[in-house]
C-alpha cells in the first residue's frame, strides 16, 4: 500500500479511473471521492472508482496522506486554495491537468510548510467525460509527466511517480515549461488541427470521409470546454506550435505545387519512419 | 453471381480484399489475379483473395466480364493501355484509384466499343499494403465513388455499383472533378496534415504523445509511394485544401491568442457537433 487514505476532487474520467486502478491494485488503503454534485459520486462509486464520497472538502481531505486534482485545468488553482487550510501535515496534492505553468505557478508554495505540491499530467485518457467511461487500465504503458522546479519537495515527486507507476505508466519529469512547450506540439496542436480539419469540411465531403479521416478526427470530438481552458492555458506554446505547423503545411504545399516528386517522397517517407520509430506496431 | 470472371490486376490491400469479398458472397464465378511477381499473386491465393492467377495480361483478361484495376494510381493509365487489345467484347473495366480525373481522362474511350470503363474510389482501406494485409469485410459499411461522365455507360455503371453494394458499400455517383474536391478535402489533406503533424516533432515530443497523437497520425504510416502519387495526381485540390485549412488555423491561433474564450469555444463546439454528426457512436 503506498497511501493510506487518497482524496480525489474531481472523479471524472482521469480521477475516477486513478481511484479504480489504485483500488483494484491495493495501492490506497481507502479512496475517498470529493465533488459537488452526489449523483456523480454515486455512480463513480458504483463503478468502483471510489470507497466512499463526501461534498465536504474539509471532510474529504484532513485525513489525506494524498490529495488528487482530478478537475479540469480552469478549476485546479480554486480546488487547492479551499483545501489548503484543511491539509494534514506531510500530505502530497498533485494533479492531472494538461498544461503546467500556470498551475505550478500558483500552487507551488501554496501549502507553506504543511503540505507539498508535485504536478502531473498522466498522458491518458479519451475524448469522453466521466466516470461513467472510467477504466483502471487506462494507464498502462502511457506517460505521465511530472513537474520539477526549485519549490519542489524531492521525497514527495518520488512518491507521486511511485504511485503512477503503480498504475502501470512511464514518468518524466520535467520543468512546467518545458512540458507546457512538447504537449503542445504533441497533443495540444493536434486537437486544434482536428478541429480545424472538421471545419474545413462540407455536408458532401464529410459523406466521403473515411476511416482515415474518422481517426484523424477522432481528438476533435473532445469536450469543447475543456480544451478551450487548455489551449488558452498554454496559448503562446500553442500558437507557436500552430505556426511552426502551418509552416510545415506551406512547405508541403509548395512540393505538390510544383510536382517536386523526390523532395516530397522525401517528406511522406521520412514523416513514415519517424512515425513508425514512436509506434512500431 | 455477378460476374463469371472478375480480373483483378494487382491484388494487393484492395485488389485482394474485394477478391476475397467476391469469393466469399459468390459474386463471381472465378477470380483470377494478374501481376509481375509470382511471389505476391501466390501469397493472395493461399488468402483466399483469387482462385488462381497469371503473369500474362492477355491471358488473365481475354474472357473476363469484369477487370479490376486494383494498382496504385501511377500504373492505371499502363495497365489499362496494356490491356485494351485483349479485353472480351462487353468487359467492363474499373479501378479502384484514389484520385479520378485525370484517370478517366485518360481510360474514358480507351476501350473504343469493345469494353467500358467506370471508375470507383471504394473509400475503405488502411495504412498496410499488400494482399497480406487484405480483409474481405474492408468494405462493409464504407463508401464507394463511382465517376460519371458523358461517356459513361449506365448499364456498366449499375452493374459496377451492384459489385460494390454486393461487397457491403454504399454508393455515390459523381462527376471526376468533384470526386476529388471532395476526396481532397476529406482524405488527401487529412494525410498532408498527418505527415506535417508528425513532421513537427522532436524526440522529447514525440516521447510525450498520447494516443490522441497516435490516431491523429496514423495515416502518416501509409505508404510515401502511393500518397505522392495521389497528392500529385490531385495537386490543384489538395493545394487548395491546404489554404482552407492554413485560413481555418490562422483563424484559430488569433481565438487563442487573443484568448477570445466565446468564439474559441464556439468553434470547437461546433467541430465537435459536426463530427459527431457524421459518427454519432
Amino acid at each position: 500500500m503506498l497511501f493510506h487514505k487518497v482524496a480525489i476532487v474531481g472523479a471524472g474520467l482521469i480521477g475516477g479511473s486513478l481511484g479504480a486502478a489504485l483500488r483494484q491494485r491495493k495501492l490506497a488503503g481507502r479512496v475517498v471521492g470529493i465533488g459537488y454534485r452526489a449523483v456523480s459520486l454515486i455512480q463513480a462509486q458504483q463503478r468502483g472508482c471510489i470507497d466512499d464520497f463526501t461534498l465536504e472538502m474539509q471532510e474529504g481531505v484532513c485525513d489525506a496522506d494524498l490529495v488528487v486534482i482530478g478537475t479540469p485545468v480552469s478549476l485546479v488553482a480554486e480546488k487547492a486554495r479551499e483545501m489548503a487550510p484543511h491539509l494534514a501535515p506531510g500530505c502530497i496534492v498533485t494533479d492531472v491537468a494538461s498544461t503546467k505553468k500556470q498551475i505550478v505557478e500558483q500552487l507551488d508554495g501554496m501549502f507553506g510548510e504543511t503540505a507539498r505540491f508535485v504536478g502531473s499530467h498522466p498522458m491518458a485518457g479519451s475524448e469522453k467525460r466521466g466516470s461513467e467511461h472510467s477504466d483502471p487500465s487506462m494507464f498502462d504503458g502511457a506517460l505521465c509527466i511530472l513537474t520539477r522546479t526549485g519549490h519542489t519537495d524531492p521525497a514527495a515527486a518520488a512518491r507521486v511517480a511511485e504511485m503512477w507507476h503503480g498504475v502501470g505508466m512511464r514518468t518524466l519529469s520535467m520543468p512546467p515549461e518545458q512540458h507546457d512547450h512538447y504537449v503542445a506540439l504533441a497533443s495540444h496542436v493536434p486537437h486544434a488541427v482536428a478541429a480545424c480539419l472538421v471545419g474545413i469540411q462540407d455536408a458532401t465531403s464529410l459523406q466521403c470521409a473515411g476511416s482515415g479521416f474518422k481517426d484523424a478526427t477522432r481528438i476533435a470530438a473532445s469536450d469543447p470546454e475543456l480544451w478551450r481552458d487548455i489551449m488558452l492555458g498554454n496559448a503562446a506554446e500553442v500558437a507557436g506550435g500552430i505556426d511552426m505547423l502551418i509552416r510545415e503545411l506551406t512547405d508541403l504545399r509548395a512540393l505538390i505545387e510544383t510536382g517536386d516528386e523526390a523532395a516530397l517522397l522525401d517528406k511522406l517517407a521520412e514523416a513514415n519512419r519517424k512515425r513508425s520509430s514512436r509506434y512500431p506496431d
